[in-house]
């Protein structure tokens, strides 16, 4: 049952991945906590040169992890997001949400002539106040989550803003990441999805490596 | 509420972003059904240029294919994977299954000297026999279900070997690439993850694009 030669010790898998990234990234335009969390977007994605596609506000970090801190909501866009986020890491028994299964949402993607995903959004309500937003599959949510902002929504303590693909999504996160009213993390272009978004919660989680 | 300008429409949005793959990635190496799983395998990341890193025996499709309209069970590594799973898409209202969290997991992990990701497939048993097998975060896994394989467990139907990584990722689905005796798909290198190996498991789960 030994045939194959491979490191099978979890803690060590992570400490060498993480050494392995931090050799070969440039992390040189971050801040110290903002090089946790990008470490953290590239071990679920493989790729060290997402670095430079990473840009966040000075204030992101320390916003999130201080409503964390205060037990804030995690708002998530799929199912798959909430799924990755390891709920040991949290440091306040926060509550992971997502509504797009909600038996509301198809009625309400219908009324506002937009996505499930969108929609599922306005199932928040009150929760988006000071919550961190994960957003890690569909553009057309982030691009809700702007107008409902812009229609007067509470404000979230900081936006993850990470879907992928070919149809909106550079375009979603072009328009998140010109707001001034909120703290947010992109990656700039196509490249985003549900492991990255939901690598950014658990760095943001917890300073531990 | 309309300030931005983006496709509000799931099914308009599938479709363009399936034009865009098909014009902008090199297909030509694959079959017009190996096509259909690289192009949702791209759909899931966001890069086209995966394709050149994709490989699958002539077999897989048609094997996978089989199975599950034969109502095989899906096998996943991790919870991500699992919740990535379209289910209406299944053909044969197929289990999903994921047994990382099973109260068992955590001790067969210490009696094997292995990760708990690793220990869980030793929870499948007779389950393997004809399954579609997604492997979308642990190299560890990977290993040892070819170390299962090797000790006469029985044989999936298709093995979809996507973890993603530093360590352990390339090298686990080297090994699989290297075998005979079943059906495999793997990304070569360290690119992979949960989101591809659902796609994966999406597209072999319809042929409707």
């Amino acid at each position: 049952m030994q045939a194959y030669d491979y490191i099978r010790d979890g803690a060590a898998i992570y400490e060498r991945s993480f050494a392995t990234i931090r050799a070969e990234a440039d992390l040189s335009g971050f801040s110290a906590e903002q090089a946790q969390i990008v470490v953290r977007i590239i071990h679920a994605c493989g790729m060290v040169d997402v670095a430079q596609s990473v840009m966040m506000t000075e204030d992101f970090v320390s916003s999130a992890r201080k409503s964390l801190k205060k037990s804030c909501a995690v708002l998530c866009d799929s199912e798959m997001v909430a799924h990755g986020i390891t709920r040991a890491r949290l440091p306040a028994n926060n509550a992971v949400v997502c509504t797009l299964r909600d038996a509301r949402t198809p009625d309400l993607a219908r009324q506002i002539g937009n996505t499930r995903s969108a929609a599922a959004l306005d199932l928040w309500g009150e929760k988006l106040a000071g919550a961190v937003v994960a957003i890690g599959n569909a553009p057309t949510a982030l691009f809700h989550l702007l107008e409902l902002l812009d229609a007067g929504a509470p404000k979230p303590a900081a936006v993850i803003g990470l879907p992928v693909g070919f149809v909106g999504a550079a375009e979603s996160k072009e328009a998140l990441a010109k707001r001034h009213d909120i703290p947010w993390l992109v990656v700039q272009g196509r490249l985003g999805g549900s492991a990255m978004a939901a690598a950014a919660v658990n760095a943001l989680a917890s300073e531990v490596e």
